[in-house]
Protein backbone atom coordinates (compact mmCIF):
# COMPACT_ATOMS: atom_id res chain seq x y z
CA UNK A 1 0.00 0.00 0.00
CA UNK A 2 1.10 3.51 -0.96
CA UNK A 3 -0.65 5.19 1.80
CA UNK A 4 1.70 7.70 3.56
CA UNK A 5 -0.75 8.17 6.34
CA UNK A 6 -0.67 4.27 7.25
CA UNK A 7 0.07 3.66 10.90
CA UNK A 8 0.90 0.00 11.71
CA UNK A 9 1.23 -1.96 14.99
CA UNK A 10 3.03 -5.17 15.94
CA UNK A 11 2.06 -6.94 19.10
CA UNK A 12 3.93 -9.68 21.26
CA UNK A 13 1.85 -11.58 23.46
CA UNK A 14 4.08 -13.43 26.08
CA UNK A 15 3.52 -16.11 28.30
CA UNK A 16 3.47 -19.74 28.51
CA UNK A 17 0.66 -19.77 30.08
CA UNK A 18 -1.44 -18.85 27.01
CA UNK A 19 0.76 -21.43 24.54
CA UNK A 20 -0.75 -24.46 26.98
CA UNK A 21 -4.39 -23.45 26.77
CA UNK A 22 -3.86 -22.95 31.22
CA UNK A 23 -5.17 -19.06 30.39
CA UNK A 24 -6.93 -17.60 27.71
CA UNK A 25 -5.75 -14.25 26.26
CA UNK A 26 -8.22 -11.32 26.02
CA UNK A 27 -5.52 -8.84 25.48
CA UNK A 28 -5.19 -9.84 21.71
CA UNK A 29 -9.03 -8.35 21.44
CA UNK A 30 -8.25 -5.21 23.66
CA UNK A 31 -5.57 -4.14 21.83
CA UNK A 32 -7.42 -4.62 18.87
CA UNK A 33 -9.95 -2.38 19.79
CA UNK A 34 -7.97 0.08 21.01
CA UNK A 35 -5.28 0.09 17.75
CA UNK A 36 -8.94 0.13 15.38
CA UNK A 37 -9.67 3.16 17.84
CA UNK A 38 -7.05 5.31 16.94
CA UNK A 39 -6.78 4.61 13.40
CA UNK A 40 -3.83 2.43 14.27
CA UNK A 41 -3.50 -0.50 11.36
CA UNK A 42 -2.71 -3.79 14.02
CA UNK A 43 -0.93 -5.98 11.12
CA UNK A 44 0.24 -8.58 12.99
CA UNK A 45 0.45 -10.62 16.93
CA UNK A 46 2.79 -13.39 18.01
CA UNK A 47 2.28 -15.17 21.08
CA UNK A 48 5.69 -16.66 22.34
CA UNK A 49 6.47 -18.61 25.44
CA UNK A 50 8.69 -17.13 28.43
CA UNK A 51 12.10 -17.78 26.41
CA UNK A 52 14.73 -15.54 26.11
CA UNK A 53 15.28 -16.05 22.27
CA UNK A 54 12.11 -16.10 21.23
CA UNK A 55 11.01 -12.99 22.68
CA UNK A 56 14.23 -11.13 21.45
CA UNK A 57 13.63 -12.31 17.88
CA UNK A 58 9.18 -11.64 17.93
CA UNK A 59 10.24 -7.90 19.30
CA UNK A 60 12.94 -7.48 16.62
CA UNK A 61 11.08 -8.53 13.72
CA UNK A 62 7.95 -6.63 14.29
CA UNK A 63 9.74 -3.51 15.83
CA UNK A 64 11.63 -3.50 12.53
CA UNK A 65 8.50 -3.67 10.81
CA UNK A 66 5.79 -1.46 12.02
CA UNK A 67 5.71 2.28 13.56
CA UNK A 68 4.62 0.23 17.13
CA UNK A 69 5.09 -2.63 18.92
CA UNK A 70 2.81 -3.45 22.40
CA UNK A 71 4.09 -6.88 24.41
CA UNK A 72 1.99 -8.17 27.18
CA UNK A 73 3.09 -10.40 30.08
CA UNK A 74 6.32 -11.00 31.70
CA UNK A 75 7.04 -8.01 33.72
CA UNK A 76 6.04 -9.17 37.16
CA UNK A 77 8.67 -10.00 40.28
CA UNK A 78 9.03 -14.10 39.23
CA UNK A 79 12.08 -15.93 37.90
CA UNK A 80 9.67 -16.68 34.78
CA UNK A 81 8.79 -12.67 34.00
CA UNK A 82 11.93 -11.83 31.64
CA UNK A 83 10.36 -9.76 29.30
CA UNK A 84 12.64 -6.31 30.71
CA UNK A 85 15.70 -9.00 30.00
CA UNK A 86 14.45 -9.99 26.54
CA UNK A 87 14.33 -5.86 26.11
CA UNK A 88 17.24 -4.97 27.03
CA UNK A 89 18.56 -7.60 24.99
CA UNK A 90 17.22 -6.38 21.69
CA UNK A 91 17.81 -3.08 22.18
CA UNK A 92 21.62 -4.23 23.20
CA UNK A 93 21.70 -1.88 26.63
CA UNK A 94 21.44 -2.65 30.16
CA UNK A 95 18.95 -3.40 32.85
CA UNK A 96 20.08 -1.47 35.73
CA UNK A 97 17.47 -0.22 38.71
CA UNK A 98 15.75 2.48 37.26
CA UNK A 99 15.05 4.93 40.51
CA UNK A 100 12.23 6.88 39.44
CA UNK A 101 10.14 3.09 39.18
CA UNK A 102 12.06 2.06 42.34
CA UNK A 103 10.49 5.28 44.04
CA UNK A 104 7.32 4.68 43.24
CA UNK A 105 7.15 0.88 44.44
CA UNK A 106 8.65 1.77 47.67
CA UNK A 107 6.03 4.29 48.16
CA UNK A 108 3.53 1.77 47.50
CA UNK A 109 5.21 -0.81 49.32
CA UNK A 110 5.58 1.02 52.72
CA UNK A 111 1.46 2.31 51.88
CA UNK A 112 1.01 -1.50 52.06
CA UNK A 113 3.46 -2.68 54.49
CA UNK A 114 5.14 -4.39 51.85
CA UNK A 115 8.66 -5.70 52.68
CA UNK A 116 11.09 -4.57 49.66
CA UNK A 117 13.13 -8.03 48.73
CA UNK A 118 15.34 -9.07 45.26
CA UNK A 119 12.01 -10.09 43.78
CA UNK A 120 9.89 -7.27 43.75
CA UNK A 121 12.97 -4.67 42.86
CA UNK A 122 13.26 -6.93 39.92
CA UNK A 123 10.13 -5.45 38.63
CA UNK A 124 12.16 -1.57 38.80
CA UNK A 125 14.34 -2.99 36.59
CA UNK A 126 13.89 -1.00 33.70
CA UNK A 127 16.31 -0.98 30.11
CA UNK A 128 18.63 1.94 29.77
CA UNK A 129 17.16 4.79 27.83
CA UNK A 130 13.62 3.72 28.41
CA UNK A 131 10.79 5.83 29.39
CA UNK A 132 7.70 4.62 32.05
CA UNK A 133 4.59 3.54 31.36
CA UNK A 134 2.72 4.44 34.71
CA UNK A 135 -0.60 3.35 35.42
CA UNK A 136 -2.98 3.69 38.58
CA UNK A 137 -3.57 -0.18 38.74
CA UNK A 138 -0.61 -1.37 39.71
CA UNK A 139 2.36 0.69 41.38
CA UNK A 140 4.78 -1.57 39.00
CA UNK A 141 5.35 0.42 35.69
CA UNK A 142 6.07 -0.64 32.10
CA UNK A 143 7.54 1.23 29.91
CA UNK A 144 8.60 2.10 26.59
CA UNK A 145 11.82 2.09 24.56
CA UNK A 146 12.10 3.29 20.75
CA UNK A 147 8.81 2.19 19.39
CA UNK A 148 8.16 -0.63 21.60
CA UNK A 149 5.48 -0.47 24.44
CA UNK A 150 5.91 -3.38 27.33
CA UNK A 151 3.07 -3.72 29.41
CA UNK A 152 1.61 -6.11 31.82
CA UNK A 153 -0.32 -9.26 31.14
CA UNK A 154 -2.91 -9.10 33.80
CA UNK A 155 -5.86 -7.41 31.23
CA UNK A 156 -6.90 -4.75 34.03
CA UNK A 157 -3.30 -2.91 34.57
CA UNK A 158 -2.72 -3.83 30.86
CA UNK A 159 -6.26 -1.85 29.84
CA UNK A 160 -4.44 0.68 32.35
CA UNK A 161 -1.12 0.70 30.16
CA UNK A 162 -3.12 1.40 27.20
CA UNK A 163 -4.85 4.23 28.68
CA UNK A 164 -1.77 6.35 29.57
CA UNK A 165 0.16 5.42 26.62
CA UNK A 166 -3.00 6.66 24.04
CA UNK A 167 -1.87 10.37 24.05
CA UNK A 168 1.44 9.54 22.96
CA UNK A 169 0.68 8.03 20.10
CA UNK A 170 0.48 9.34 16.37
CA UNK A 171 -3.00 7.74 14.63
CA UNK A 172 -3.72 7.29 10.98
CA UNK A 173 -6.47 8.72 9.10
CA UNK A 174 -9.21 6.56 10.97
CA UNK A 175 -10.84 3.78 8.69
CA UNK A 176 -14.70 3.88 8.85
CA UNK A 177 -16.68 0.77 8.44
CA UNK A 178 -20.24 0.11 6.94
CA UNK A 179 -22.02 -3.41 7.75
CA UNK A 180 -24.58 -5.15 5.58
CA UNK A 181 -26.49 -7.91 6.90
CA UNK A 182 -27.59 -10.48 4.16
CA UNK A 183 -29.98 -13.46 5.72
CA UNK A 184 -28.50 -15.50 2.54
CA UNK A 185 -25.30 -17.65 3.24
CA UNK A 186 -21.63 -16.61 1.97
CA UNK A 187 -21.51 -18.75 -1.55
CA UNK A 188 -24.90 -17.57 -2.24
CA UNK A 189 -23.05 -13.67 -2.64
CA UNK A 190 -19.40 -14.68 -3.04
CA UNK A 191 -19.31 -14.00 -6.99
CA UNK A 192 -21.20 -11.00 -7.27
CA UNK A 193 -19.19 -9.65 -3.84
CA UNK A 194 -15.53 -10.48 -5.55
CA UNK A 195 -16.99 -8.21 -8.59
CA UNK A 196 -17.63 -5.17 -6.44
CA UNK A 197 -14.42 -5.40 -4.54
CA UNK A 198 -12.85 -5.51 -7.78
CA UNK A 199 -14.37 -2.30 -8.85
CA UNK A 200 -13.69 -0.32 -5.31
CA UNK A 201 -10.63 -2.06 -4.44
CA UNK A 202 -9.98 0.95 -1.92
CA UNK A 203 -12.71 -0.22 0.22
CA UNK A 204 -11.73 -3.51 1.65
CA UNK A 205 -14.65 -5.92 1.56
CA UNK A 206 -14.69 -8.98 4.28
CA UNK A 207 -17.51 -11.41 4.52
CA UNK A 208 -18.34 -13.23 7.30
CA UNK A 209 -20.48 -16.58 8.10
CA UNK A 210 -23.07 -16.09 11.21
CA UNK A 211 -23.67 -19.00 13.24
CA UNK A 212 -26.12 -19.74 15.75
CA UNK A 213 -28.84 -17.46 14.49
CA UNK A 214 -30.91 -20.93 13.26
CA UNK A 215 -30.71 -19.62 9.87
CA UNK A 216 -28.02 -18.98 7.19
CA UNK A 217 -26.76 -15.54 7.95
CA UNK A 218 -23.49 -13.19 6.58
CA UNK A 219 -21.87 -10.23 7.92
CA UNK A 220 -20.59 -8.12 4.86
CA UNK A 221 -18.05 -5.38 6.64
CA UNK A 222 -16.95 -3.07 4.48
CA UNK A 223 -13.75 -0.73 5.29
CA UNK A 224 -12.22 2.32 4.33
CA UNK A 225 -10.19 5.82 5.03
CA UNK A 226 -12.88 7.62 2.24
CA UNK A 227 -16.30 7.89 3.62
CA UNK A 228 -17.61 8.90 -0.20
CA UNK A 229 -16.33 5.96 -1.38
CA UNK A 230 -17.37 3.45 1.55
CA UNK A 231 -21.09 5.27 0.91
CA UNK A 232 -21.30 4.60 -2.92
CA UNK A 233 -19.60 1.11 -2.27
CA UNK A 234 -22.24 0.45 0.33
CA UNK A 235 -24.80 1.63 -2.11
CA UNK A 236 -24.07 -1.23 -4.17
CA UNK A 237 -23.48 -4.10 -1.81
CA UNK A 238 -26.88 -3.49 -0.30
CA UNK A 239 -28.32 -3.34 -3.96
CA UNK A 240 -27.00 -6.65 -4.39
CA UNK A 241 -27.47 -8.66 -1.19
CA UNK A 242 -31.36 -6.84 -1.93
CA UNK A 243 -31.44 -8.89 -5.44
CA UNK A 244 -29.93 -11.57 -3.64
CA UNK A 245 -32.48 -11.76 -1.10
CA UNK A 246 -35.38 -11.38 -3.66
CA UNK A 247 -34.02 -14.37 -5.51
CA UNK A 248 -33.79 -16.29 -2.78
CA UNK A 249 -37.47 -15.24 -1.76
CA UNK A 250 -35.54 -14.50 2.23
CA UNK A 251 -36.90 -12.22 4.91
CA UNK A 252 -34.78 -9.13 4.38
CA UNK A 253 -32.12 -9.06 7.01
CA UNK A 254 -33.45 -6.25 9.63
CA UNK A 255 -36.04 -8.12 10.32
CA UNK A 256 -34.67 -11.85 9.84
CA UNK A 257 -32.28 -10.80 12.87
CA UNK B 1 16.42 -28.64 24.83
CA UNK B 2 17.73 -31.69 23.51
CA UNK B 3 14.71 -33.88 24.18
CA UNK B 4 14.14 -35.82 21.31
CA UNK B 5 10.77 -36.87 21.97
CA UNK B 6 9.69 -33.34 21.90
CA UNK B 7 6.60 -32.69 19.12
CA UNK B 8 5.73 -28.80 18.60
CA UNK B 9 4.05 -27.29 16.64
CA UNK B 10 3.03 -23.47 15.47
CA UNK B 11 -0.46 -22.09 14.75
CA UNK B 12 -1.48 -19.19 12.38
CA UNK B 13 -4.47 -17.38 12.97
CA UNK B 14 -5.98 -15.89 9.36
CA UNK B 15 -8.21 -12.84 9.67
CA UNK B 16 -8.76 -9.20 9.51
CA UNK B 17 -11.77 -9.72 11.50
CA UNK B 18 -9.41 -10.89 14.48
CA UNK B 19 -7.24 -7.71 13.94
CA UNK B 20 -9.65 -5.44 13.71
CA UNK B 21 -10.92 -6.72 16.95
CA UNK B 22 -13.93 -6.84 15.37
CA UNK B 23 -14.20 -10.67 16.27
CA UNK B 24 -12.71 -11.97 19.30
CA UNK B 25 -10.45 -15.07 18.79
CA UNK B 26 -11.12 -17.93 20.86
CA UNK B 27 -9.50 -20.65 18.41
CA UNK B 28 -6.19 -20.01 20.10
CA UNK B 29 -7.23 -21.13 23.00
CA UNK B 30 -8.92 -24.12 21.76
CA UNK B 31 -5.55 -25.26 20.07
CA UNK B 32 -3.43 -25.11 23.21
CA UNK B 33 -5.63 -27.06 24.92
CA UNK B 34 -5.90 -29.76 21.94
CA UNK B 35 -2.05 -29.62 21.69
CA UNK B 36 -1.32 -29.94 25.90
CA UNK B 37 -3.86 -32.80 26.08
CA UNK B 38 -2.06 -34.91 23.32
CA UNK B 39 1.42 -33.83 24.66
CA UNK B 40 2.49 -31.26 22.07
CA UNK B 41 4.46 -28.16 22.68
CA UNK B 42 2.26 -25.43 20.88
CA UNK B 43 5.37 -22.73 20.69
CA UNK B 44 4.02 -19.95 18.71
CA UNK B 45 1.25 -18.36 17.77
CA UNK B 46 0.73 -15.87 14.83
CA UNK B 47 -1.97 -13.32 13.87
CA UNK B 48 -2.16 -12.34 10.21
CA UNK B 49 -4.49 -10.40 8.07
CA UNK B 50 -5.97 -11.77 4.93
CA UNK B 51 -3.15 -10.75 2.75
CA UNK B 52 -1.62 -13.35 0.39
CA UNK B 53 2.41 -12.37 1.09
CA UNK B 54 1.65 -12.27 5.15
CA UNK B 55 -0.05 -15.56 5.54
CA UNK B 56 2.91 -17.28 2.67
CA UNK B 57 5.84 -15.99 5.05
CA UNK B 58 3.95 -17.43 8.22
CA UNK B 59 3.38 -20.63 6.97
CA UNK B 60 6.77 -21.27 5.78
CA UNK B 61 8.43 -19.90 8.88
CA UNK B 62 6.46 -21.97 11.24
CA UNK B 63 6.45 -25.14 9.19
CA UNK B 64 10.10 -24.87 8.76
CA UNK B 65 10.47 -24.77 12.65
CA UNK B 66 7.70 -27.15 14.21
CA UNK B 67 6.55 -30.61 13.58
CA UNK B 68 3.50 -29.49 12.83
CA UNK B 69 1.32 -26.29 11.57
CA UNK B 70 -2.08 -25.33 12.32
CA UNK B 71 -4.13 -22.59 10.17
CA UNK B 72 -7.78 -21.46 10.95
CA UNK B 73 -9.57 -19.26 9.01
CA UNK B 74 -9.87 -17.84 5.29
CA UNK B 75 -11.54 -21.28 3.69
CA UNK B 76 -14.41 -19.81 3.18
CA UNK B 77 -16.37 -18.88 -0.86
CA UNK B 78 -15.83 -15.30 -0.59
CA UNK B 79 -12.68 -13.29 -2.57
CA UNK B 80 -11.27 -12.33 1.09
CA UNK B 81 -10.99 -16.42 1.46
CA UNK B 82 -7.61 -16.99 -0.01
CA UNK B 83 -6.19 -19.49 2.48
CA UNK B 84 -6.22 -21.91 0.14
CA UNK B 85 -4.64 -19.86 -2.44
CA UNK B 86 -1.59 -19.02 -0.09
CA UNK B 87 -1.16 -22.60 1.35
CA UNK B 88 -0.20 -23.48 -2.91
CA UNK B 89 1.85 -20.99 -3.18
CA UNK B 90 4.00 -21.71 0.21
CA UNK B 91 4.26 -24.50 -1.19
CA UNK B 92 4.69 -24.28 -4.78
CA UNK B 93 2.04 -26.44 -6.18
CA UNK B 94 -1.50 -25.94 -7.94
CA UNK B 95 -5.13 -25.41 -6.36
CA UNK B 96 -7.00 -27.57 -9.23
CA UNK B 97 -10.75 -27.93 -7.99
CA UNK B 98 -10.26 -31.67 -6.05
CA UNK B 99 -13.01 -33.77 -7.16
CA UNK B 100 -13.74 -35.27 -3.31
CA UNK B 101 -14.07 -32.29 -2.39
CA UNK B 102 -16.29 -31.67 -5.20
CA UNK B 103 -18.73 -34.36 -4.65
CA UNK B 104 -19.00 -33.93 -0.90
CA UNK B 105 -19.97 -30.27 -1.33
CA UNK B 106 -21.99 -31.35 -4.27
CA UNK B 107 -23.79 -34.06 -2.21
CA UNK B 108 -24.28 -31.45 0.35
CA UNK B 109 -25.92 -28.83 -1.76
CA UNK B 110 -28.15 -31.41 -3.16
CA UNK B 111 -30.01 -31.93 0.00
CA UNK B 112 -30.08 -28.42 1.08
CA UNK B 113 -31.21 -27.29 -2.42
CA UNK B 114 -28.19 -25.04 -2.57
CA UNK B 115 -27.21 -23.42 -6.30
CA UNK B 116 -23.88 -24.71 -7.61
CA UNK B 117 -21.79 -22.11 -8.43
CA UNK B 118 -18.09 -20.12 -8.91
CA UNK B 119 -18.32 -18.69 -5.58
CA UNK B 120 -19.28 -21.63 -3.87
CA UNK B 121 -16.74 -24.56 -5.92
CA UNK B 122 -13.90 -21.81 -4.54
CA UNK B 123 -13.97 -24.32 -1.12
CA UNK B 124 -13.30 -27.16 -3.48
CA UNK B 125 -10.22 -25.74 -4.55
CA UNK B 126 -7.24 -28.01 -2.44
CA UNK B 127 -3.81 -27.71 -3.15
CA UNK B 128 -2.18 -30.53 -5.12
CA UNK B 129 -0.88 -33.71 -2.85
CA UNK B 130 -2.57 -32.75 0.15
CA UNK B 131 -5.32 -35.04 1.90
CA UNK B 132 -8.62 -33.57 2.84
CA UNK B 133 -9.97 -33.11 6.19
CA UNK B 134 -13.48 -33.87 6.41
CA UNK B 135 -15.77 -33.18 9.15
CA UNK B 136 -19.53 -33.69 10.08
CA UNK B 137 -20.43 -29.88 10.91
CA UNK B 138 -19.56 -28.21 7.72
CA UNK B 139 -19.48 -30.08 4.71
CA UNK B 140 -16.64 -27.49 3.15
CA UNK B 141 -13.58 -30.14 3.93
CA UNK B 142 -10.14 -28.37 5.24
CA UNK B 143 -6.74 -30.38 4.37
CA UNK B 144 -3.59 -31.13 5.35
CA UNK B 145 -0.40 -30.53 3.24
CA UNK B 146 3.14 -31.73 4.09
CA UNK B 147 3.24 -30.95 8.63
CA UNK B 148 0.56 -27.99 7.48
CA UNK B 149 -3.40 -28.61 8.34
CA UNK B 150 -5.71 -25.84 7.39
CA UNK B 151 -8.74 -25.60 9.17
CA UNK B 152 -11.53 -23.22 8.87
CA UNK B 153 -12.09 -19.96 11.04
CA UNK B 154 -15.90 -20.92 12.52
CA UNK B 155 -14.57 -22.55 16.01
CA UNK B 156 -17.18 -24.60 16.06
CA UNK B 157 -16.14 -26.53 12.61
CA UNK B 158 -12.26 -25.75 13.68
CA UNK B 159 -13.24 -28.07 16.71
CA UNK B 160 -14.70 -30.47 14.72
CA UNK B 161 -11.77 -30.47 12.40
CA UNK B 162 -8.80 -30.81 15.33
CA UNK B 163 -11.08 -33.85 16.31
CA UNK B 164 -11.12 -35.26 12.47
CA UNK B 165 -6.98 -35.08 12.95
CA UNK B 166 -6.28 -35.83 16.25
CA UNK B 167 -5.46 -39.73 15.69
CA UNK B 168 -3.45 -38.85 12.53
CA UNK B 169 -1.01 -36.87 14.93
CA UNK B 170 1.80 -37.96 17.04
CA UNK B 171 1.65 -36.73 20.43
CA UNK B 172 5.06 -36.00 22.70
CA UNK B 173 5.42 -37.27 25.96
CA UNK B 174 2.54 -36.07 28.25
CA UNK B 175 3.28 -33.44 30.42
CA UNK B 176 1.89 -33.68 34.01
CA UNK B 177 1.67 -30.28 36.00
CA UNK B 178 1.04 -29.89 39.85
CA UNK B 179 -0.78 -26.21 40.98
CA UNK B 180 0.00 -24.94 44.26
CA UNK B 181 -1.74 -21.86 45.58
CA UNK B 182 -0.32 -19.37 47.74
CA UNK B 183 -2.22 -16.69 49.62
CA UNK B 184 0.76 -14.46 49.43
CA UNK B 185 1.60 -12.37 46.66
CA UNK B 186 4.55 -13.22 43.68
CA UNK B 187 6.77 -10.60 45.51
CA UNK B 188 6.98 -12.40 48.69
CA UNK B 189 7.70 -15.53 47.16
CA UNK B 190 9.70 -14.78 44.14
CA UNK B 191 13.39 -15.03 45.29
CA UNK B 192 13.14 -18.96 47.29
CA UNK B 193 11.07 -19.92 43.89
CA UNK B 194 13.86 -18.50 42.04
CA UNK B 195 16.32 -20.88 44.32
CA UNK B 196 13.77 -23.99 43.66
CA UNK B 197 13.56 -23.45 39.83
CA UNK B 198 17.55 -22.97 39.67
CA UNK B 199 17.68 -26.45 41.70
CA UNK B 200 14.87 -28.22 39.54
CA UNK B 201 15.65 -27.17 35.81
CA UNK B 202 13.97 -30.10 34.47
CA UNK B 203 11.00 -28.91 36.04
CA UNK B 204 9.21 -25.85 34.51
CA UNK B 205 7.87 -23.56 37.48
CA UNK B 206 5.44 -20.87 36.13
CA UNK B 207 3.92 -18.17 38.61
CA UNK B 208 0.47 -16.41 37.96
CA UNK B 209 -1.33 -13.71 40.08
CA UNK B 210 -4.74 -13.88 40.72
CA UNK B 211 -6.76 -11.21 40.31
CA UNK B 212 -10.20 -10.59 41.79
CA UNK B 213 -10.24 -13.09 45.02
CA UNK B 214 -10.12 -9.36 47.23
CA UNK B 215 -7.16 -10.50 48.68
CA UNK B 216 -3.47 -11.00 47.18
CA UNK B 217 -3.30 -14.85 45.45
CA UNK B 218 -0.75 -16.51 43.54
CA UNK B 219 -1.26 -19.54 41.69
CA UNK B 220 2.71 -21.42 40.63
CA UNK B 221 2.14 -24.12 38.29
CA UNK B 222 4.90 -26.68 38.14
CA UNK B 223 5.20 -28.91 34.86
CA UNK B 224 7.09 -31.78 34.20
CA UNK B 225 7.41 -34.76 31.68
CA UNK B 226 9.34 -36.55 34.96
CA UNK B 227 6.42 -37.49 37.59
CA UNK B 228 8.93 -38.40 40.27
CA UNK B 229 10.69 -35.16 40.07
CA UNK B 230 7.90 -33.29 39.51
CA UNK B 231 6.44 -34.84 43.02
CA UNK B 232 10.19 -33.85 44.60
CA UNK B 233 9.73 -30.52 43.64
CA UNK B 234 5.77 -29.70 44.15
CA UNK B 235 6.79 -30.89 47.43
CA UNK B 236 9.48 -28.49 48.02
CA UNK B 237 7.48 -25.71 46.87
CA UNK B 238 4.40 -26.13 49.15
CA UNK B 239 6.85 -26.23 52.24
CA UNK B 240 8.40 -22.87 50.61
CA UNK B 241 4.46 -21.51 50.34
CA UNK B 242 3.92 -22.76 53.79
CA UNK B 243 6.71 -20.70 55.21
CA UNK B 244 5.45 -17.79 53.31
CA UNK B 245 2.23 -17.92 54.64
CA UNK B 246 3.69 -18.48 58.61
CA UNK B 247 5.80 -15.39 58.27
CA UNK B 248 3.45 -13.31 56.96
CA UNK B 249 0.55 -14.67 59.26
CA UNK B 250 -2.48 -15.38 56.26
CA UNK B 251 -4.85 -17.99 55.92
CA UNK B 252 -3.87 -21.18 54.35
CA UNK B 253 -5.08 -21.19 50.73
CA UNK B 254 -7.24 -24.03 50.33
CA UNK B 255 -9.23 -21.98 53.11
CA UNK B 256 -8.73 -19.22 51.50
CA UNK B 257 -10.35 -19.88 47.99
Amino acid sequence: MSDTSRVTAGLVVIGDEILSGRTKDVNIGAVAEFCTDLGIDLTEVRVVADEMDDIVAAVNALRARYTYVFTTGGIGPTHDDITADAIARAFGVDLPINPEARAMLEARWQQTGTEVNEARLRMARIPEGASLIVNAVSAAPGFRIGNVHVMAGVPVIMRAMLEAIAPTLQGGRKVQSVTVKAAVGEGTIGSPLAALQEEFPDVKMGSYPQMGHGRVMTELVLRSHDEARLEQAAGRVRAMVAEAHRKAGVTPPDEAY
